[in-house]
């Protein structure tokens, strides 16, 4: 595989390779990539481009790159140093929902959301919130046209976490089956998976959902209610 | 209007054009324009340069600037790849009461403050607090000389959110017309808007502000009341 | 005193009309001077230097920087654009008690400790904490050797705001000869001065006793005690 | 020792002497080494570089570096301007267990941490959580292969602070007698010490360890339990 080093070799930019690595350390600073965790992916045409396992996110190079084929999930570039990220299968199932990006954080608000929902709402329920301007940033749902309105209720999945993230896939995909529309399933006790048509939706996505979610544990310390306003 | 990217085209970094690029960028360290919410506009003259809508606010670069005329309210310069902001009929409304730069931050102390307002004190209260230095960040008003003082009470409007974001226009006038001497109105569960004669005191207004919502919460959280201090 | 620009102009990063700016900008990412608000002063030699009143702290360029004489206390150096800093008599009081640079913040951390402490100790009332490590961040006292020890009780004194910052000087004086080896003071419902023999000392003692307001803050917040462990 | 200066010159930014310093300003960031505490100490060879004591940590440059033959225990390099880290003997505790890097925080994570221990379990409980997916961050000791699993309970000790940091060593090694599989050791009302093979582990659970201690905290403020999930 040694003739593929052009697959990430790029001065642009906006080459998945390298917006892979600008996206990363700017998800560091946001506290979603701390000690190694998370990961990000980006679909390009029948090439899905894959950060590593284990590396320090805000420091990852071009080079670092895993590159696969999405027809045949066969790798085309793998880097001998680094292992292939255990959210491969995840991000897989995103793009199989047509994603173009898709991103996983350990942020510390989604983990406290699940912490909440499960002790307020039981382990069955979603996270629900409403009435908030935030919520526009999020998509209607795939093959829909526009963003979520303000009198929407916002539902967003959530499955349980398992020793072996790859092993996450299987519920993940049934969470995305219930919720058609969504572009995000949270991990209990882990994290959030969240994706777009493109880099730019998914990270828009991202940043309004995590927004959404620590608004809503400040909500909570603060004895103010998610949903059933007057 | 091909021939009109001579008004976008500029070394000064205080040009217009380049001035909103930098103030986003930092709003969005600062949480205020995450996920594409938010934005800045910026009169100059008779033209007003105004961030479009949906896009990421930390990358922004000048040639996605949208420039209306001031006077016609007809568009000067239209990026054919962008929407123009929702918000421009609230910057308008600023600039008609004689701002030169209006910042639309999607805060999140902001939303907070106006759901602990609800809480507390009813649909129709303003935000009041007393007796925090940073008050004296803030102006007295339009036409009048000065800044608040310390034993001055800071009271900002909230006005109720609306589906779409135009549509908070006559509100925000009205609120404007209660309270003539606030440079800024809380929207409910969506942020704030904040002006200022020029962008120094624009920014300077809406950092005070931004300042006076976070202490307000954490007093909330720690049983500390905003007002009528021995 | 056109022909002053010589005091203000330096390649040397640490003179002090450079020194302050980088400070402010450090300062103001740590949410010090919010607004306009703070301020940071060093001495040298018989020279003063000072940030100027109202101006975003985090832009400041050399040209921005009042010079004073420390013996005469007259300008040798007055930007026409800027006025002088109304903390001025409050920095000199620091310098007359042998400080080398004082620093002037509105953390909010700062104010919320004063605010805790009138309500559960009173007006009277000094910040007391015990056994933190950071502690021995903190000088023993003017003329004194080395630093407080671990089980040394850091006290702070507090002073009421006054509705002009130059009022507050008697009141500054007069905790500090009641509190002679204080090298701070902090100012009820506004921020606070540190000092130290030098920007090195004044800086890691400001850092330190923030990071001690933050850190007893949460304290109060999940109900731990400040003072007398077992 | 003039001539040692060679040891901490190099074009290598991943050289200790430059590491340490690059390290430390991230570190700074991200709050652990505030007002001149904490500190970073890396093993090379038979060599230990080690950062300065009272210096600030986000400031400092190659030619601030201590550098320690780890057999003679004698300094090879000894920069006249400074004094030695109080930490030495505690670093070298880590170095004698296999460490290859050493970094000591002041983390406010990790002191609440300690408070809440001793608060809800008393002074000879350590501290104890399970089933959070960062666990994993964490090596299962020395000469173990591969990190705890996600089923598995972290366990850090707690030592008791004393008047003089270099007194903590005695108590830092008979927990690390105690748990030997811990990379960590917390210092009650101080901070903490971790340690890795190499910078990197040592970093990665650093970072994840103090993710664990903020959602810990954040937990207890919202009522939610460490341990005993159904």
């Amino acid at each position: 595989m040694s003739d593929n080093e052009h697959l990430i070799q790029s001065e642009d930019p906006t080459h998945p390779a390298n917006h892979i690595c600008e996206l990363c350390a700017k998800f560091y600073n946001l506290g979603w990539v701390t000690g190694t965790g998370g990961g990000t992916s980006i679909k390009n045409g029948d090439k899905i481009y894959i950060a590593p396992s284990g590396v320090q996110k805000e420091l990852m190079k071009p080079t670092d790159m895993f590159v696969m084929d999405f027809n045949t999930k066969e790798y085309l570039r793998k880097p001998q140093t680094h292992k292939p990220s255990a959210c491969t299968p995840l991000f897989l199932a995103a793009f199989n929902k047509g994603a173009g990006c898709c991103i996983h954080t350990h942020s510390q608000w989604a983990v406290l959301v699940t912490l909440l929902v499960e002790r307020d709402f039981g382990k069955d329920a979603c996270f629900e919130i409403e009435q908030l301007e935030q919520i526009k940033g999020i998509g209607k749902g795939r093959g829909k046209t526009g963003n979520l309105g303000y009198y929407d209720r916002l539902k967003i999945p959530i499955i349980e976490n398992t020793p072996h993230e790859e092993d996450l896939t299987s519920s993940l995909e049934e969470a995305i089956e219930k919720y058609p529309d969504t572009y995000a399933v949270l991990v209990r006790r882990h994290g959030i998976y969240v994706w777009g048509d493109n880099v730019h939706k998914a990270k828009t996505q991202c940043e309004s959902l995590d927004y959404i979610f620590q608004l809503a544990v400040e909500m909570k310390k603060l004895g103010l209610p998610w949903t059933n306003m007057k």
